[in-house]
């Protein structure tokens, strides 16, 4: 299988158990080795005391962005701490996209950066992860086929 | 009025709005000037392909108590940064309770840490989050009552 | 040996080794299991462009106390992840200390929060540091007192 | 001036009060508006007890970075929160390279990254800052010419 195709099917295998992603209406736009794009529509019920969505949802989707950035390698791997930074408020009715790339992968450790964008393009948060990978895959795997430190 | 029943009025105007703490079923177990207390049951539907509660929802929960402890002086506060450590998984049923207290407060800038633990009073995460206030209050002042850098 | 006796006895250990601490005129004023405080004096060419003292050895002086306390248990220990918000400025001449104690602490891994005051007691700054337990002692143990996951 | 020499100008300017950088042997390798690239070496007298150099210095070297990145418009500007993960350790005799880009940068406030790397281009530190422009310019400058919020 290709790094392509394994991202593909890692992400397959993990988004039937994640009914957090699924019932706050994530997508997946884009997913391979090392990233991956997902988008959310902000929703009333997501909007707190200030009629700005609540920062844990943006967080939410940046974190989700970040799970299947560092999981697309058909390694179990586990986020270990995020920081999120808030630049600009949304709103509902929001489209927001959050964009994961590699910063770092060395032994069972990563760092993932996440860019959150409203849809005119307008920086929201920036999100920086750190992972680390545990025991299991979540695709059938050759014995050799596993991470160490 | 007290500090204490400032806190009080303050988090009953805010809470009015918050329909994103409200629809995850948080409830306020304390508020005082500089301090909160949160708590929520973790849902089948905030866990992931883990099948542990996605760490965004216990995000939300420590960022609602942060959030309710910096605006306890009934001025408009803020998140603007927060990281948060991954301690333990959390899961479907447990009751999750996050501790907001103040580290730093001077000029517009606060320092809240936010503890959450589960119902046997384990660790679940460490939360540290950097608070800005705006402009405008939760109620009615007087004039000079307003924030200065 | 009792764990304030092991802690000062991992604390000399280390100081001999530490250049860095030492060349910066650092002392150590407390030890203990899980906790340390340090102090330095901030010299002329500590300081920077905005003629107060170089954010780096504001860190550089928590960092040893985040050191000291994460490895007073005679397990060596590392700096995986820290940070600092600065809260004041710190001008040459003023005697910094650095406070650190623990967070939490599992498995290999732990937080330790340092505080860092000047003379008058003002906050200069708040650092959270992430440690994580590597092979080997600082002094001699017995085989079975190693640190496992 | 061009954004690129007025930059140049700016680190100049900051340059001759910076006592921390120079004496640490700090150089700056390019310099423009938004970024930044300095290099030092580790001295002996900059290792730690674990024989490497400590955390402090490699971040001091990031933070300068930071520094004269965040202050290439001719506005002073501190930095407020900052982030490090040590990825490597460095040793004595190593030349490490800090280079910073602008993540954002909206009103008053900015994030920068820091990737800090050795002679051989091993990934040794990642480092994210947060600034804040105060009142002040590093040259003389119009009346109109100043930040607002």
């Amino acid at each position: 299988m290709t790094p392509e195709g394994l991202a593909r099917a890692s992400a397959d295998a993990m988004w039937q158990g994640d009914l957090a992603s699924q019932s706050l209406g994530m997508a997946i736009d884009d997913i391979g080795p090392g990233r991956a794009t997902l988008s959310m529509t902000v929703r009333d019920e997501m909007t707190n005391g200030h009629k700005t969505c609540h920062g844990g949802f943006i967080f939410t989707l940046a974190d989700s962005a970040f799970a299947f950035a560092c999981n697309s390698y058909n390694q179990r791997t586990v986020a270990q701490m995020a920081a999120i930074t808030f630049l600009a408020p949304a709103f509902a009715g929001d489209r927001l996209t959050a964009t994961a790339h590699e910063v770092a992968r060395a032994g069972r450790s990563g760092i993932y950066d996440i860019r959150v964008t409203n849809q005119d393009g307008q920086q929201i948060a920036e999100f920086r992860g750190h992972s680390r990978t545990v025991k299991g895959t979540h695709l059938p795997v050759d014995p050799g086929n596993t991470p160490s430190e």
